[in-house]
């Protein structure tokens, strides 16, 4: 049967990467990795390095394709996710059945660990649903930007007994002002903290974690602090064209 | 300068440690092994096995001591929890003071991640601030439970743009019945699952996660299934004295 690997491979950081995942990585023998047609795209690349670095063979090979565009619907946010999701369970459907023999190991690299804010797993159920393709998949996890974060900073994700939320922008948006006690905030595109400023919170944040661009600033959320994150993480996402960044916001004892 | 390395070695799997890790053990001589004092530790020689497994030199060595003993504190969880700490900073500051010389690397390792629901870090900055002790630590990132139990069931954490909560057994007996939405279930002895049988929720549990003894299941959280998490609980921890269990309640769309 044709096997699927999803491995992943940390937050930019290349030590950051399991011995589970290099041993998987050299079981495979197909990597599929998808690219957002950028001219210089530095997370393919980083991708493609961690290949060679790690990989104790030359019988792989890489299959580089065009990731579906992602749209704003106007029927709301969860329907565009959706209709991406669907024209990428087609493409991955096609990889599968064009590019990978049977018997053989093909793999999907994800950044961080497949099971957070990440839809491979979903889109090859997706794939498995559709009866069209039969093969057996298996998940690798990996450190997570929410890891790799807490650890530069030196801090624990939560305190004695308190419980950690992780969710996106989209989501601390719609929370009350006073809500956030141990608040991990993820795909945050539009500075959603900045609603929070003075509001007693502390900001922990680190953008290209683990990368030799890493930036990492923290204290408490005021509009100086605010402003500072805000200007940096403009900057370099004009410089580089592309930016991760995640941040957790904590109330203080 | 004294250094500390805090590094995360995984849930149980000795093949989820990541190179960083393996690197950080490579740069240590001195390793804190804390043991519970049980004749027949398990969790003592999971750690020493893994040093035996990943050290490329014979310059280091173990120091064992006897963990300080949580007792319940009559003026409640969280006094128990800092008297504890306090025992455990005291222990620390002596280790480090006894058993590291100035220069030299020692390290605690850390079942999952430290930043998750373990104290180091937290001890560790308390004997900083004590000003008796000087050194530096660094915090090494690793795979937690949560992580290896969604990876077995391949599931990821949360749905698309949902927000994931982890939290402990006490804090989710303060939950309401219909509140538990993607809820991740640490240090839960008392199998507070229960309270949520019948309320439509699908339960995601397993045990000894990426370890020989691995158990695992899931579905829709009945009385049946209740009963049957229940049994293997109550036999695994009468076999082998200790149990270290995670489990994911989620509200099916």
């Amino acid at each position: 049967m044709k096997q699927i690997l999803l491995i992943g491979i940390g937050a930019g950081d290349p030590e950051q990467i399991t011995v589970q995942a290099i041993n998987a990585l050299n079981r495979a023998r197909v990597f599929f990795l998808l690219d957002k047609g950028y001219a210089d795209d530095d997370l393919l690349r980083l991708r493609t390095d961690i290949c060679q670095r790690y990989i104790r063979n030359d019988e792989y090979r890489l299959v580089q394709v065009r990731d579906p565009q992602r749209e704003d619907d106007p029927q709301g946010y969860a329907r565009g996710i959706e209709h991406w999701h669907e024209q990428r369970a087609v493409l991955f459907e096609r990889l599968i059945a064009d590019e990978l023999q049977e018997g053989e190991v093909g793999a999907f690299l994800v950044w961080g660990d497949p099971a957070l804010y990440d839809s491979t797993i979903r889109i090859l159920d997706q794939v498995l649903e559709s009866g069209r393709e039969v093969f057996e998949y298996q998940v690798i996890p990996g450190i997570t930007s929410v890891q790799a974060l807490v650890a530069r900073h030196r801090i624990p994700l939560n305190r004695i007994g308190e419980p950690i939320r992780i969710t996106t922008g989209r989501r601390l948006a719609d929370m009350a002002r006073d809500e956030p006690e141990n608040v991990v905030v993820m795909l945050d595109a539009h500075c959603t903290f900045e609603r929070f400023v003075d509001q007693g919170l502390d900001i922990y944040w680190g953008a290209y974690l683990g990368t030799p661009d890493e930036m990492v600033l923290s204290g408490r959320l005021d509009e100086s602090l605010c402003a500072q994150i805000k200007r940096l993480r403009h900057e370099a996402r004009s410089r580089k064209g592309w930016i991760m960044d995640t941040y957790l916001l904590r109330k203080p004892l």
